[in-house]
């Protein structure tokens, strides 16, 4: 008899320490020496299992239980092995825990597949060691530049270069054809935000996830002594943040949702108590599933605050240094991981990610779907990031139902 | 014939390069070198012109022409002889030179006055190398309290009792009465705002220092993942602080002169891009000559503040850490000067003062006021601090001619 919840909590518990740092978070950055010893444990667990296990040149992990009709199609799962700086013990890791124990569980309950049935340990999804993200699914994907690291230092000053090679891995060949044998891939990754939790809900199956604009606005105004410049002889840059954050989030709450704005980064020049603020930059985050929608806000909100700036007799620059598609999930395999859910009588939902995920580097690709497990307090990226076990165990059999049918069913 | 243009431009060179830091402002503060320079170097002057000169105990400089009908009546003139750090030329040593140079024209123009007329170059104003600000005025008038400054040190370490010491100075004995003799006190200093620039008017004849309140406001909601989080599920601080600011600054518009609301400090937590801001700590800096009104204005902010952050969830706290009040200028010395100014022909107006002054210390035990000369640009605390000499003659002019009336005139 498989017991799901003491199986998870003794491989959270295993993994998280591989990197484990004082705070009680872990740290395992892309090719250091606790990266190697997780990718180097998980590889013998795979083989143990007797799954065809091999890295790729960069360093993706792959554990294979072949399929016994169609050796040319292959269901793929998993997620990413890094972590972020002082991260928590699930993000990334719990979607690798939870395909290896699907796999295992599969294998040993109903032996080999009709498709294979694979699972992933990517090489790195955080840009936490090096100013670069989705390094393990872009290279699936053909899609990573060796350019945009070639000269990449590390904190520490360690080359990307170095750090790799001495891993024991090299840059792709850029001419070598990418997979043509993925017809699916699932990732089961924590949900990193609150909206399970408020709603009850054990697991969310991911139809979307948004896009995003970013953008660096910076209002350029007179700075001046706060005493003795009356009103009407100001160019105050904070006022005239203050109207457009305020106008801008009111028409977000008008909007609704999927879309969310937020203004988190703020910079006062010169940030003097008794100085009227001659200089402000501060930061808009924007993210909504549908790119029409995401489109025309943000262009409401550029005039609106072109139109506040003249306004308040302030310059304004706005930097859109971001600007990320949304990225539909695959609506044939949602349905199927819907239909196991349902059948497996599991507390789901459908809703959208509003965090990047190596989804929507395969989902341009290949037919991808995402489930979600909820987030305690919708906390992660900080060591206590944490979810209910039996959250985890229901998010499992979710995962186990999918690539039943994924991997098992005719179809 | 006297040129007040080039006399004016001769000494401000002179003063200003006692002190002269690479950037081409001054940097002389209380004690140090250069500070011991310039008064030792005053005292000179004072005693060429064969003034009645001396030191009191903590390093004010004070030059005497004594009258011949009232000897125990004095109109006392001058300003501060400390600068910021990197302060600009004309920030209190112009009152300085300006009452030198006003006494030495009155006495070799019309000989002995019938009051005391003399001239004071007082130890400190700025508060720019201890954290006490005032330190010369407030000795006058009994208000430094010793244990206030001293386990006070500079930014190198060292003492300010050290620093005072070495200059050859020493605390006030506590138990000495202070003066009786002055009848008036007259401070010339620079506008450091640009209201007289604006209204073409060289001279500004200072009815009223304003009252300060300011505020350090701290607001608590939570940090939240920027996409995995809901509009409806935020406790955005940043939005709320928007909304404050916004609508506190309206209503500083609709109150009018000469109330003025500023907020240039804004402190962030986390501050990035992509987490909604769950603390904000940020200034209030309001200022009106009418303490009535200063006091109604910032409780109604203070309401307001309360509803907006109960309406937005978020815990607030307002720490009202200084409540200066306002100091109305002699009615009967204002009178004086405007008659002199009229009589002059000079281009005056009468306004308040936005900015701290010694002349708020006095104006308390002894019928007070100011004369302002415009800011170019009203930029001061800074080295482009400057003021067209014609200006600073304009202003010279109103000092001599309200000193005559002060102290020639039998009223």
């Amino acid at each position: 008899m498989y017991n799901f919840y003491e199986l998870i909590e003794e491989h959270v518990k295993w993994i998280s320490e591989i990197g484990a740092d004082p705070t009680g978070g872990t740290t395992r950055l892309l090719y250091d020496e606790n990266w190697r010893q997780a990718q180097a444990e998980l590889k013998e667990k795979f083989e143990a299992l007797d799954l065809v296990t091999q890295f790729d040149e960069i360093g993706n992990l792959y554990g294979k239980l072949e399929g016994t009709k169609y050796p040319n199609e292959t269901i793929l799962t998993g997620s990413h092995v890094d972590t972020v700086v002082n991260g928590g013990k699930l993000d990334g890791q719990f979607g690798i825990i939870a395909s290896y124990l699907a796999v295992k569980f599969l294998k040993e309950k109903y032996g080999a597949p009709l498709r294979n049935l694979e699972v992933i340990s990517m090489a790195e999804e955080e840009g936490s060691r090096f100013p670069y993200a989705f390094w393990g699914s872009k290279n699936i994907w053909g899609l990573a530049d060796k350019n945009d690291v070639i000269d990449a230092t590390d904190a520490n000053g360690v080359k990307f270069v170095d750090a790799m090679m001495d891993s024991g891995f090299k840059f792709k060949n850029d001419l070598a054809p990418t997979r043509d044998d993925i017809k699916a891939f699932v990732e089961i990754h924590i949900e990193q935000g609150s909206v399970l939790e408020k709603t009850g809900k054990q697991v969310g199956i991911v139809n979307s996830i948004v896009g995003q604009k970013r953008y660096s606005i910076t209002l350029s105004g007179e700075s001046n002594h706060a005493g003795t410049t009356p009103m009407g002889f100001r160019k105050d840059t904070v006022y005239a943040m203050s109207k457009m954050i305020s106008e801008a989030t009111d028409k977000a709450y008008e909007q609704g949702d999927p879309l969310v704005l937020t203004f988190g980064h703020v910079d006062v020049q010169p940030n003097t108590v008794n100085v009227v603020p001659g200089q402000v930059t501060f930061s808009m985050d924007c993210r909504h599933t549908d790119a029409k929608v995401l489109k025309e806000f943000t262009e409401e909100i550029e005039t609106l605050f072109a139109e506040i700036a003249k306004k308040h007799g302030v310059e304004i620059i706005m930097d859109n240094w971001m600007d990320e598609s949304p990225v539909p999930m695959s609506k044939e395999i949602v349905g199927t991981l819907e239909e196991a859910c349902k059948e497996a009588n599991l507390n789901y939902t459908v809703m959208h990610s509003g965090a990047g995920h190596d989804s929507q580097i395969f989902a341009v690709h290949v037919p991808t779907a995402m489930i979600f497990v909820p987030s305690i307090d919708g906390i992660s990226h900080n060591p206590a990031e944490n979810t209910r076990t039996e959250d985890l165990v229901e998010g499992l059999e979710a995962l186990i139902a999918s690539l039943y049918k994924l991997a098992y069913e005719e179809k």
